[in-house]
């Protein structure tokens, strides 16, 4: 296991040292987690108790937490998640990067096209017309249909498919599992009580921008015609759904298991919490943070903050829950009133 | 690319044509992203301002629209969206539909049987005793396990595993990297603290009827006895989870990112939106509407239309929802009531 | 199809026989799709009507229904689910269990090492320095990276993708199309406006205990740093996504797409509903039970019983629902009140 001194560190994060440099650890983790081998960190003041009772031989603090554990060196500095993400890269097992070739077990269509250095890896398939972008890397068991074309410096881990036609931009990453192009879910209703379902043909395709990472085992659906569009920047968690003509806007991020319905366009820079939906042809504006499990039944204004299903302005949801939770107190008031006015009724009408 | 006279697509569609049979056109869109030398239709009066603002070459409209951009030729058809279909059809591009044949990179193994015209791409496996019907397409790197039986007509995406034993019928069409016939969720509750969950077998099977679709990593899992069935014509969006012993009536559709629960028995025409979920153990009748992210936790009545968690009729829901926007609102009224009883009570006693 | 006479199985189930125990069956069915041939069972007394309807030939009964059907021969047992379970086991086709050795197609680095009787299917790939325990079995188009550990008898299904480093226990069951060891879903916010999210490293790992099962098609992304954790026999159904650092305690269950923010710990034997999620960060004690499609904001404590979102205590949603059912009623009687009490403030006013 690799070992470094935390002077290496303090050069290599920016960092400034307080305490022994010559300590070395070999390898970083969690505060809770950290052997007196390792190295750990603080970011927020109100994980101070835990850094009080770290038994990490180093921690990265940020200038504010930097005299708490004096008995340990320190490096300090003012973003130390940044600090931290450095020290981890340090201490990453290191593989070679996947070379250029074809695998002799990877079936690539004699009509495709592969740019230099592109890595084929085991048992992935490549049809015909499918252009592969200089450095693109496709790990084991990937399926890349005819006519897709994939930009410079693409990877595309194992089991990831594309259906013909799908573009991506340069520095895309798939992860494991996601499927890129199957057909939207759109069927004209049946003509006669009892008939069946006709299928839309969907004749679309779908487009990733650069630089956008699409987790593991999301699903993309082709548009019906036309587009169905990710900027470029955005990022995608597992298990994430996108019907058939959605667009989504540059830097935009989605949360794990959210759906969005047929031709949902969401605009640039929005936060999507997990196993959130839009119920399909409605817009939102960009900048706009919508919260987990939210559903989203009309138009979000740009820079909105919403919750709850259907989702409403974030403080009104609280309130309401707030509300909800009194309810039944509030009824009790109202039996008391009720039973306080009768009374009141009896003496105010024996009066005359 | 493909282009055509207006007067083709007028005959192709059965459209009435207004205008300049001559215009070629080169494309399909959406009113908004379509260019000069494309085609776009517009089906309802809401959509008027697009169809307004549109630059297409020309529009598929409904006859009460077919007055508005008469500077346009125009395919006047009483439903734009079949028209539309038909026309996006002829601009699709055209791909080779897989010929028959078994690549040479697949593993089949000699105890399967296939029918007439089948087609067995790049890296798939198939099982022992597996059948596949006549004119069935595995795409590349599909899994089809011992004993399967596909009927005439399948077409089964990259990435899909059939267990073993599964049984489809005629024309099922199956998305990417659906899982049909794991094992089901059961387990027996370990006998002491502490123990350990007992793994129950499943020994049932998977079947899906006839012209089924069933989207991207869909998961349906295996009968603990008997069959977890799909009727004829059942329509899966992605990404739905199907327990096991669950039955689904035929032209039922589920949106994306359902789950239903174990030994759930959907009715026949039933609409599921996306995101919902069935407690197990229940029946869901025939025509039954659940919105999206609906919670069902006992029988839902035929034709009934139901949203929420727990789920409730839908007019009850909207009204509940508004109700609670006012609760707060609702307090205070009753605080106000408190205060102006307390008053009255003081004036009242003093009466006397 | 294997015949079993009702002596035979009274033997191998352990169960009383009540009646001939020379009737031959050839199946196991549930009592309402039991045919005449075939044998079913009832657990509760809430099915007795079904059992009084079934047409099967005999029935596992516990001792409270075994004087129910006594025209038919009865097994009885005191716990006739695990009894039936042994039933349908009898009858489960039998495939013949894959044997040792590497499948001609599938891909092995040399630098792999593969213990005794090692099974590899078709179209598998094992990156270099992988690890596979005695017995363990891959089936077709299993993609395990580099550097990976599998203990002894583990089962991976068709399509599963382990990322490089990922280390399995002993008997763990990976169903097919899941995907471990994916990146987590961590960037850093954009320093300027209109910036790009900055990738995080996710240098960690995933480890996964003995006798754990996971479901098809969940997601389970490797650590930042250090370990995301499942520790033993924990169960997860299918779609179910763990975020990068989670650890879930021994015994857990979690329905199917339930969602695991970052950093969320579960303790042990937890019982969490399909659909549910986790806002990350939080601990979930041991022994909580938490209902479908709750949202957790915050810790729960251990033992406790949780619905809703965000989650609550389920005697509190079950309250909160009722009183909201009755909100309507209850403004109107606000109303009532109002009118009344204007109209006594009226008779008090002229009073004097």
């Amino acid at each position: 296991m690799a070992r470094r001194t935390l002077s290496d560190l303090a050069q290599l994060t920016g960092a400034r040292l307080l305490g022994d440099g010559g300590v070395l650890v070999d390898g970083a983790a969690s505060l809770a987690e950290a052997t007196s081998s390792q190295i750990s960190f603080c970011a927020l003041p109100r994980y101070a108790p835990q850094l009080e009772a770290t038994r990490a031989a180093a921690v990265v603090v940020p200038p504010a937490l930097s005299e708490r554990r004096t008995d340990l060196p320190r490096l300090v500095h003012p973003d130390p998640n940044v600090a931290f993400t450095h020290v981890c890269a340090a201490f990453a097992p290191v593989r070679p990067a996947p070379g250029p070739g074809v695998h002799p077990t990877a079936s690539v269509d004699p009509a495709a096209r592969l740019a230099a250095d592109v890595h084929v890896g085991p048992l992935c398939s490549v049809g015909p017309g499918a252009e592969l972008g200089a450095g693109s890397v496709l790990h084991a068991g990937v399926h890349v249909g005819a006519d897709c074309a994939l930009g410079q410096g693409c990877e595309l881990f194992p089991g990831v498919v594309l259906y013909p036609g799908v573009r991506l931009g340069a520095r895309v990453r798939v992860h494991a599992g996601a499927v890129l192009g199957a057909d939207g879910f759109g069927y004209e209703p049946p003509r006669q009580r009892g008939g069946a379902w006709g299928k839309i043909p969907h004749v679309g395709t779908v487009e990733v921008g650069d630089d956008c990472e699409i987790g593991a085992a999301c699903t993309i659906d082709r548009a019906r015609f036309g587009v169905t569009r990710l900027e470029q920047g955005v990022k995608l968690d597992n298990l994430v759904h996108v019907g058939h003509n959605c667009t989504i806007g540059a830097g935009t991020m989605i949360a794990a298991q959210t759906g969005l319905s047929g031709s949902t366009s969401v605009g640039r820079g929005v936060l999507i919490g997990g196993q959130s939906a839009s119920a399909g042809h409605l817009h939102v504006g960009d900048g706009a943070r919508v919260g987990g499990q939210s559903g989203l039944i009309g138009d979000v204004a740009p820079g909105a903050e919403l919750w709850g299903t259907p989702a409403q302005p974030k403080r009104e949801v609280l309130k309401q829950t707030a509300e909800l939770r009194r309810l039944g107190a509030l009824r009790r008031r109202v039996e008391a009133l009720e039973r306080r006015l009768a009374e009141l009724g009896q003496d105010t009408e024996v009066q005359p």
